[in-house]
């Protein structure tokens, strides 16, 4: 399937066979995936977190709108975004970009510089909003793996996030949840939205060409 | 190319060959990915601007911090989200789904209620800070989907965003600029990135398990 295929393919699965279990290495191929998505000067200012344990998710599903997929769903990914800049953080990643190639590049640490001078001084929900938006990158390319693992996912906004970071003790580390996503085995039988036609505004609505 | 090889081919282009010109059938299955994006409630609370006109390109470029891609690039994506979710935004796509599915489902027409309840009473930039983020799952997919056509990328934030807007004319239409994305082909001779390694913090600090 090519990615056109895999987004036709992929839909928002409303009902999860919660005897399935994903097999480890479609889960591993799909956090790599995540890893490996861009975020803004390559900070990676967020976490996963992959939850499988069935306790935890039931606590989950009930401050997420009872939604079923949440508990019936393999593993359960949660986005959850750097609470803030700091200098720690800025630090930890030019630091370890250094490392990793063996060098100092003067222009890099020129833009550390930059960073350091603008980012924490920023009000930390502008920087915890800019966080998030990275993490939403990653959910992005996280839709496309699951996808080209033939592993149903969907997005969910729909939670009490201060009561999904309580669950999870984020506050402690510096995150917040930002999404989750459930990654399963869709339903069939029983999922609603199964065989309904996937709608999107046309072409020639959703794009403007500038020539 | 599997996923994980094309995230490990892309890398965030600093120079492009301002000579050549992604094929046409390349930026068309580009676009089709994004507009296949999954979005909260299927919204799709954003336009896609593809620009290939030169002067504006370079006005963009000018309000960007004049980073080169801008005006090297083939084509310069700009992802514009809604500045706001009023009732037609939201009836719009609902009658949308229903003239595609050919049905009215009264699970679909209570939750299109619950959103009218909901959203356009938030406050403008609430709303328009959650449609920016349903373009950031965009960006993710574009970001696979010009590896997969082996087009090189980048996702650039460094812009003045009313600026942009003002060139665009996106406030007219009730639109505002969220990220760009200069798609082309890398300048490798003169890239300074293009042969460094790509970091990410390793799997062991980027992810949590919860078993």
């Amino acid at each position: 399937m090519n990615l056109i295929e895999q987004l036709n393919w992929r839909y928002a699965t409303k009902k999860m066979d919660s005897a399935k279990t994903v097999e480890q290495e479609k889960i591993d191929a799909i956090i790599e995936a995540i890893r490996l998505a861009p975020t803004s000067s390559g900070l990676q200012p967020f976490e996963l977190l992959v939850i499988t344990n069935s306790d935890i998710k039931k606590r989950i599903k009930a401050i997420s709108y009872d939604q079923p997929q949440v508990s019936e769903c393999s593993h359960l990914l949660v986005f959850a975004a750097w609470d803030n800049y700091t200098p720690e953080r800025i630090n930890m990643m030019f630091d370890l970009v250094n490392q990793e190639r063996g060098f100092i590049n003067e222009g890099w640490e020129a833009y550390r510089q930059k960073l350091l001078n603008d980012y924490p001084q920023r009000n930390a929900q502008i920087n915890f909003e800019h966080a998030a938006r990275q993490a939403y990158i990653a959910l992005g390319v996280a839709v496309v793996a699951a996808a080209e693992q033939q592993v149903d996912s969907v997005p969910i906004e729909g939670f009490e996030p201060e009561k999904l970071d309580a669950i999870l003790n984020l506050p402690a580390q510096g995150l917040r949840s930002v999404v989750i996503m459930p990654l399963g085995y869709r339903d069939a039988t029983n999922d609603w939205l199964v065989n309904l036609k996937k709608v999107r505004r046309s072409t020639a609505d959703f794009v403007r060409l500038v020539d």
